[in-house]
């Protein structure tokens, strides 16, 4: 399909959605009652029922988001690379789909539109996997979704899954899936890369740090890590440990930790920092390797900025660190040196997100080292291939003691 | 390391292997004295006797490849896109190594330098394993590479491994090695994929595919087929299987199996096929999914272009296909639907090769559909991070009924 097609197909999806908003509603509305029921039994917490409602204003959203992927320049088809490699014979690099993705997420229902319109955007099919709490939602979207597609004779190339069952056979299907992306908590995420061949988009944990270098400026310090920790706790992208420059520990510690505390963060230190507040916990080993998407931050002094890259790298995740200093030389050593997705100066770490980045669409945050790395756009459902156009050469003519050379000339 | 360290490290490597060309010589003439043994107790080809030759001009070879390594472009620190967020906070997307690699070869042991060479310029930690034939080989060139690195204080850099217990102590280092690149035989690459838990990058097997279309010429047909079986039959982009139209056959079959024959490939045809020719195997299911790497083909007709592309996708390994046609609406519809790393219209699949497209150097061939796919130059060996740099910018003011906006400006 061109590009227009594509969008065509994005936009007739839309207007299905909105012809249908009461379907949806309704829905929505059975999945709200149940979730009420068990949030009144203490199983499930009022996040989670705040994050299944589709109702209202957020279905609109829907269709923007449908708008919006559809306005992104296609993925499909961009040439990378171009190059003669004799008269007649011209090679080129061009991006294509991966073929099947997979994508199991948690409750929020608005996800199957967004993981339909990036799939179908990259010439992609889809097996969605939704949250069980947003059963009667996923559903209702999902059979819209293939209603629209059916009139263009597509129907099926967005696929739902419904049980457990479904996911465990799925975890199998190494000859048929090209990608997975699981999107939930840690222990899940984790459970799948362990447990297929497929290759696995996306982060188990977000263990992001913030070093505050004794260059650091001590108002930008105090508002960064407030930031960090406390704009959104459970994102993968608050701060989890903070490491502080010994001869700045004096200097910034008190203050920092009474606004932390007075913002309801309790505070895991080191022994030699708690002279510098008042009812500190005292933090362990298993301290720095924890993930606590909570108002929880552990705290640690280090000697020098080298001691703080090697603890980044030992303890973190890989996901996003951020150096407070004003020394750019510090600055950028920091940057070069500390192995993560997204490596930030003077900058809150709950920047790290797709949409802030401008990429336009996110299908996840990836701390893998291969394919795509840090928030990812629609470039994670692309490969490549190589597209070679001769006129009947054959190998035989360019070896050998009379080869003839290849050309090599960059198109 | 800057571009020009890592060159002058290159080039002080190949000047320590240029003076010591003796060692080398004489570890490899042990290496070719217990192979010649080998010989002739019928437990070692000939072929590998050659390919474990380090003699002569083969070591002078060494040093045009670290010298051509050197010239290379840096892939490490190239800006792959750039975004001014807000006023004084700009993203960019750099290039940056995985940060370890692990090469596992066979008999080959000039290898060892050109892996060593393509790490380093990347900026990786390499782990070597070679073939047990070439041990006195692979372990004076290391010692002379790791002799150069001392002397730069880089010692290590280059790992070597020796024993089958490496590998198998390998395939779980997951935290600390961050890509196998599997070199050799389909049931040691299937091995190692099925074995760790580390991305691989590499292809188990090359069943490659060569579909006349009944608009090919004949006597372009006859010169690609005839070159693309036999041009050198145990690489892994020589042809497998041949695909006829069937209108075709008639025309082209009968002087092709002639041919074959007299270059000594054995055929295993369809029993529709069988009246084209004298002394022909019938091919069996399990011929469409062997790569025989031998003077073995077998050949069945299609009723058109689609079954073409249908029996590709399904018993291909994704390596390169290629399809004979001077129709060019049916050859980009080949192209597109064809689901290998590497789709040729009118050219023989040995041209499936690193050196051959220009990359200037490969470090394998990849059949994968995440990460690097078909021959892999230096982009494999690196990854990107995102480097944000602020000035103080918190996310609490970009979010809420006052959210600033972002500028999302390219740069």
């Amino acid at each position: 399909m061109t590009n227009e097609e594509k969008n065509q197909l994005l936009y007739s999806i839309r207007d299905h959605l909105k012809a249908n908003r009461s379907r949806i509603a309704e829905a929505n509305a059975k999945d709200l009652a149940a979730a009420e029921e068990l949030l009144a039994q203490g199983e499930l917490s009022q996040a989670v029922v705040k994050r299944l409602a589709l109702q209202g204003d957020k279905i609109d959203q829907l269709f923007n988001y449908l708008d919006g992927v559809a306005k992104l320049d296609d993925p499909v088809g961009q040439r990378q690379f171009a190059m003669r490699l004799d008269t007649g014979m011209d090679l080129e690099r061009v991006s294509c789909p991966l073929g099947v993705v997979a994508v199991i997420f948690e409750s929020r229902p608005e996800v199957v539109v967004q993981v339909t319109a990036l799939s179908l955007k990259s010439s992609n099919g889809v097996l969605l996997k939704g949250g069980r709490e947003a059963a009667h939602t996923n559903r209702a979207l999902w059979e819209l979704i293939d209603e629209a597609l059916a009139q263009k004779g597509l129907e099926g190339a967005v696929g739902l899954m419904e049980s457990r069952e479904d996911v465990g056979a799925l975890l199998l299907q190494e000859d048929y899936v090209d990608l997975i992306i699981p999107r939930g908590g840690n222990e899940f995420v984790r459970y799948i890369q362990e447990n297929t061949k497929i290759p696995v988009l996306g982060h188990a944990e977000g263990i992001c740090h913030i070093y505050l270098d004794d260059a650091a400026d001590l108002e930008m310090a105090l508002s960064l890590v407030v930031d960090a920790k406390t704009d959104y706790p459970s994102a993968c992208n608050a701060l989890e440990t903070l490491l502080v420059h010994r001869d700045l520990a004096p200097k910034v510690l008190p203050q920092l930790f009474s606004k932390l505390q007075a913002a309801g963060v309790e505070l895991r230190v080191t022994e030699e920092l708690q002279p510098y507040g008042q009812g500190l916990e005292t933090a362990i080993d298993a301290d720095w390797e924890c993930e606590y998407t909570d108002l929880i931050l552990s705290v640690k002094a280090v000697g020098d900025l080298d001691e703080a890259i090697s603890h980044i790298n030992r303890y973190g995740s890989g996901h996003t660190d951020s150096i407070v200093t004003s020394n750019p030389e510090r600055a950028n050593r920091f940057l070069d040196a500390v192995d993560s997705a997204c490596v930030f100066h003077n900058s809150s770490t709950r920047f790290s997100d797709g949409f802030v980045f401008g990429l336009g669409a996110e299908v996840g945050i990836s701390t893998n080292k291969t394919h795509a790395r840090g928030p990812v756009g629609l470039e994670g459902l692309v490969i490549y291939k190589y597209k070679l156009r001769g006129s009947g050469q054959i190998k035989g003519d360019y070896s050998g003691p009379h080869a003839k050379p290849f050309l090599h000339q960059p198109l």
